[in-house]
């Protein structure tokens, strides 16, 4: 472990969502009715809601049991609308680590996550929370938007050798002493995971040899594919969000699914602004990159293709986005089932590729935001997040919501001649 | 043309934004002023504002000048946030035919809309604008939704033969003793307008012989796909949707553009409720259509490749997906330029093909409702079109709008408690 000494202020302060004390209370107490309502039943709500009630009061904060912990991770995952993989929300395992601060002590905990999570290739959702925010004190917490990503290299009047998402943390990981462990920078090098102390020192802690389980990508026909030399690791760990559960927040608190294929194959490596990969590809290929030809298309298919047949060669979790929005269409029917209506975002929802072929895009969806979730930082999604009132009202107040929104605009409207 | 005399009550005046005589004022002296501002200057300004407040005041309605209704279908077209082809805006055709009112004299006009529109191949944006609607007048309209549509033929116990989005209009066609051309019903047999005159009688107006130009669908390399017998229409010509201008609503002004290849390939043809034949295509292609396979993905290039590569082969204009993003971004810049902000949905605007290769996935959009305007019912998107003030404050107001909005939620929240 490398520490950091010039520490900018407070980078975690600035993204955690602003709300009032009684807004917490009211979060809280939402929290707990709703938890004995889905999970532990009447009894016992009475004091307990006395009990969180006078620790707010006396303290500011108070203590989640860990059956609300786990279950306010998992309806978190469920109240998250711009997930597709929902449908599996109640199976997050949720491993409570509060209390250990060390940023050492945090990195060990993470690494287990990732063998744990991994297994034989059969992906488990897990998420690891650590301690919450509490008033006087910023708990440690992850800055690498991913446990695991690939360093972006900056050269000079060159274009970025790896991801140009990561250029940031790999300058940061460089000033701490990081070096790729293949000595030279190429376009796969694992970084080390970034943790900021509650002192606000940055440390960085390299992935152990051998952790981390990456797919080399080749397609099942198309050979020239293989020999691009492109791989992708097997799981996403998103460690850059903070997980708030009633009216309490918690910055450190990774969690993993499995991957998608399109996430790999039709945004990580094709975006432009990532590895933008589509030329090479469709050179592999032997597809003429001219204007009119649909080039782009095919490679994205078969760059789809390779990433989904090297994950299945090996025998590790993903899914296709054929199958994934079957499965958001169960999740949704599911949720209905159970009288409530799950907030959905049609703009991350539905897939990139092929979209109007998933039955996802014909869906109507509520772009709703609840807490408990998981958000980056008040400015992009966490002013957004508000408590619902009981789940049988949702459709009526979205309903309320959006006419009064209506009327307000037409008053302003007015007022503005 | 036959004529039906069972008519239901009103279906135009269940579908025109509602709004009040003092909003009208306001959309109307609105629209003189941006006129005035963008195209005529300042001189006679003060004039026809007094003169079209005079008329309001009396009449409730007005006349537009031609240059004012040329100007206000142009903008419309400028405003509306689902187009991607809006580069092009200020080359729309205005034909005005106000005044035109017996449905045969309209069918003709529609007819030489539709041969001007085609010309030799290369189409050119058109729109043939009706009377509006004035107190005590409900003007006629065109039921159809475009011009030209395939029938949808409905058969018990089977799927239907043709587009299954036309079965009603199908219905009513055959009860005003339309037939198909060929005699027996085929997937694609072009339906009669459909007209409702201002006594509220729906007739039906067939499309002379040789009118329509249809492009034969074959692929440049895959020839089974030229076998399946496809085709589709050269002209998309919108016939559903109301303008509105300066408070007033043209119910009948019938406008086309032409196609982006993803129209017809990727949804008209594709989508399950409409032609469905990707598992026709992917068996013309020798695709194993099975899960875990991109058969789909690979059946959607093609059928948008065959477009492309017909309309092409026939000289007709079309775009591609990716053409069309690229026109969008420099239409967002060119109204940039100019100081507006463009309104831009993006569930509308992103392709439903290669989206993320597509540079508008990428683009941050608003999307404002802002009248001139098109627009279905007010059910749909009509109740939501409002003034905006001076361009040059559509940002701050969108912003204080938004901002207003979170805090009526949060309001909201409290008293429900």
């Amino acid at each position: 472990m490398r520490v950091d000494s010039k520490v900018e202020s407070d980078p975690l302060r600035r993204r955690l969502r602003r709300i009032s004390a009684s807004e917490r209370m009211e979060e809280a107490l939402g929290f707990i009715r709703q938890f004995h309502r889905e999970v532990a039943g009447s009894r016992g709500l009475e004091v307990r809601l006395k009990e969180v009630r006078q620790s707010l009061r006396r303290t500011g904060t108070y203590e989640h049991t860990p059956e609300e912990l786990a279950f306010g991770a998992r309806v978190a995952w469920r109240n998250h609308a711009r997930c597709i993989g929902r449908l599996h929300w109640r199976s997050l395992e949720v491993i409570d680590r509060r209390g250990t601060r060390e940023p050492d002590a945090i990195a060990t905990a993470l690494f287990e996550h990732i063998r744990w999570a991994q297994g034989d290739g059969r992906i488990r959702s897990a998420i690891t929370i650590f301690d919450p925010v509490s008033p006087g004190d910023l708990p440690p917490f992850v800055e690498s938007r991913q446990l695991i990503q690939y360093a972006g290299h900056l050269r000079p009047g060159a274009r970025v050798l790896g991801d140009p998402q990561t250029v940031e943390s790999t300058r940061h990981a460089a000033a701490l002493g990081w070096r790729p462990s293949g000595g030279e920078p190429s376009r796969f090098d694992l970084l080390p995971l970034l943790i900021r102390s509650a002192a606000g020192q940055r440390s960085a802690h390299p992935l152990p040899e051998g952790l981390v389980r990456e797919i080399h990508l080749e397609h099942a026909t198309e050979t020239g594919l293989g020999r691009l030399g492109l791989r992708w690791y097997a799981l996403p760990v998103v460690s850059g969000m903070i997980l708030t559960i009633g009216g309490l927040e918690y910055p450190c608190a990774p969690f993993n699914g499995w991957y998608m294929g399109t996430e790999i194959a039709s945004r990580n490596l094709a975006d432009e602004r990532r590895y933008d990969l589509l030329p090479e590809v469709a050179a592999a290929l032997g597809l003429e990159a001219v204007d009119g030809s649909l080039w782009r298309d095919h490679a994205l298919t078969a760059l789809n293709e390779a990433v989904l047949h090297s994950f299945q060669r090996e025998g590790v979790s993903i899914v296709d986005h054929h199958a994934a929005s079957e499965q958001y269409m169960e999740f949704a029917r599911t949720e209905e089932g159970h009288g409530r209506t799950p907030a959905g975002d049609w703009t991350w929802i539905v897939p990139p590729q092929a979209s109007s072929a998933c039955p996802v895009f014909h869906l109507d969806m509520q772009p709703r935001t609840e807490v408990p979730n998981y958000y980056w930082s008040r400015a992009v999604d966490g002013d957004d997040l508000c408590l619902w009132r009981d789940h049988e009202d949702h459709s009526k107040w979205w309903f309320r919501a959006h006419r009064i929104r209506h009327r307000v605009r037409r008053w302003l409207r007015t007022k503005g001649e």
